[in-house]
């Protein structure tokens, strides 16, 4: 435990708030090691415009990240044409994805121990000529993983998703035995990993309101869900529910609770983001590699204003260390001696 | 302003928490006039199992309720059959449709200026041989109405939703120009009527995560909901959104509008009773009368224990009180002068 952790940054979007906040962390000592994958000049031209004066340290694999105020460490990626902030610019789009895939085979091979995501903006990346549905599923394909489960947290509460980015009425065909048996064996043995939770105790949301009520309102509940969920709980893992979605998020099934999932994005996310907005992070489990991100988007109207917030990227960071941490203490890595 | 708005407040299923919950009302003074609608021999029972000593005075139209410790008014329905607590009995469901019968006609001749309701339980009745699928519903069709809307309400957030009880699958296809049309003018107008709100400011969500995504996850948006909207702000009616259901319930959006219109229930009210868990009052608007209700169900195995929580009772007659008050600034009523 007493190596350090050393987290790859990923600046995002280069129009966006992204690069700002990265400069805006190294203006106070930090207690965790980070090398922001970014273009050099792209901070330079940034600080510039925001009257900072960070130090930008090159670093390449082997050195220790700095963590004192007024230093950053930074890996330089190359291949930028637009330093602007607040307007978008497809021509920046592969360089936008370099910076992903560095920070994505550092963390395979063991030159980082996660990576940490500011936040891309998939329209101009798909103007660009290339596709591109989000981090989430970049990663996916590049760490070959046939299913990723996107989880959000605060302090308090943790919300997985059964299904994320469909159109609400794709939801109900994508509820099937196969994808609930994979997205609950992933958040059940990353809350073990990642978190250090032995027995991971998870509430599951029905599908349909009040769960269904007993087939009166929607079978997914009794035809799908359930079947699946016993199936599931005969492998040891520990579930309650399918529970109606308005009664879950409440005291009475929270307090004994580590995590929950629920059938998509909406009947989890607003809750989450409601009980923790600006404090929450997304984290992308079922990965071989730790990954977590903010939870807000590129705010281009607020780049190059320094007002935005780096709150999300603090928890970012701080959740993505402590996942390091207790992957370590589950399955040492090559990493962890050097 | 002086006349004292009296409300009628059913009892709800007998084996439920519904007429202990009128009982535990009563052992304090009460700021509103209330007279439960129920069966005096049920309440007597109860008071006896649960060793309370409250005084059941007879009530009839014309009358003043009480509203002192220890007393409480009442109007007798007959045509109970079991009085047990915990158990269910089809034999007391005309009963239990009379109550609702009687308090609903009593708001419609003027005799009341609102309506409580405790929970009552739905399967019972349907066992009984009697279609029944809700409070709402019934009293939709006693008031012959063609639209009424949910709205779930606490001190500091206000949902109404577009659609309520439907399988997940059935909601895109219910996201008409109509529903939404219909659903927006009774929220707007009630806001006003019974909240003296004057230009009710009101958040809508999108139907797909992210609002859609400009077409990308989902197209109702763009075809539906956002052509709707601006019909609706033509007639003066002040609409944000389409927004995303997780960005929607920040304090960014939240701080500036008086309520919110979502999709589907599991959009809206999981955020609603999380925020405000056993202080939700249920309302129902579109309806010629004043209609309030308890958050919560029967909770059987609660009931006879004393143990039942009161405080979504308290502020469904609360909320009920100053939505008749204000109903009578808007359109003074026959009622008013009795």
């Amino acid at each position: 435990m007493t190596a350090p952790v050393t987290l790859a940054l990923t600046a995002g979007e280069p129009a966006g708030i992204g690069p700002e906040l990265c400069l805006q962390l190294a203006t106070e000592e930090r207690a965790q090691r980070l090398v922001v994958i970014a273009s050099r000049e792209l901070l330079q031209a940034r600080q510039a415009l925001l009257g900072l004066s960070v130090e930008l340290q090159p670093w390449q694999p082997g050195d220790q990240a700095v963590t004192a105020a007024g230093q950053l460490s930074v890996l330089d990626v190359a291949g930028i044409s637009d330093t602007a902030a607040g307007v978008t610019s497809p021509g920046n789009s592969q360089y936008v994805l370099d910076t992903l895939t560095t920070a994505a085979r550092g963390c395979l091979d063991g030159t980082f121990d996660g990576m940490v995501t500011a936040p891309v903006h998939k329209g101009v990346i798909n103007e660009a000529g290339i596709a591109f549905s989000g981090h989430t599923e970049f990663l996916q394909e590049l760490c070959g993983v046939e299913r990723v489960v996107m989880m959000l947290a605060t302090e308090e509460l943790r919300v997985a998703l059964v299904t994320t980015h469909l159109p609400l009425k794709d939801v109900p065909a994508a509820i099937t035995p196969e994808r609930i048996t994979q997205v609950t064996r992933i958040l059940d043995q990353d809350l073990k990993t990642y978190f250090g939770i032995r027995h991971p105790r998870i509430l599951v949301a029905g599908l349909n309101p009040h769960a269904g009520e007993g087939g009166h309102l929607g079978r997914e509940e009794i035809e799908v869900i359930e079947p699946t969920l016993e199936h599931l709980r005969q492998e040891g893992i520990q579930l309650t529910g399918p529970l109606p979605a308005d009664t879950l998020f409440t005291p009475h099934w929270l307090d004994n609770a580590d995590a929950v999932l629920a059938m998509y994005h909406d009947q989890g996310l607003p809750v989450l983001k409601f009980q923790g907005f600006g404090r929450a992070v997304n984290i992308t489990l079922g990965l071989p590699i730790v990954r977590t991100s903010v939870d807000h988007g590129t705010a281009l109207d607020l780049a190059g204003t320094g007002q935005a917030d780096a709150g999300s990227l603090h928890t970012a960071i701080r959740v993505g260390e402590q996942m390091a941490r207790y992957r370590r203490q589950h399955t040492p890595q090559a990493g962890e001696s050097t």
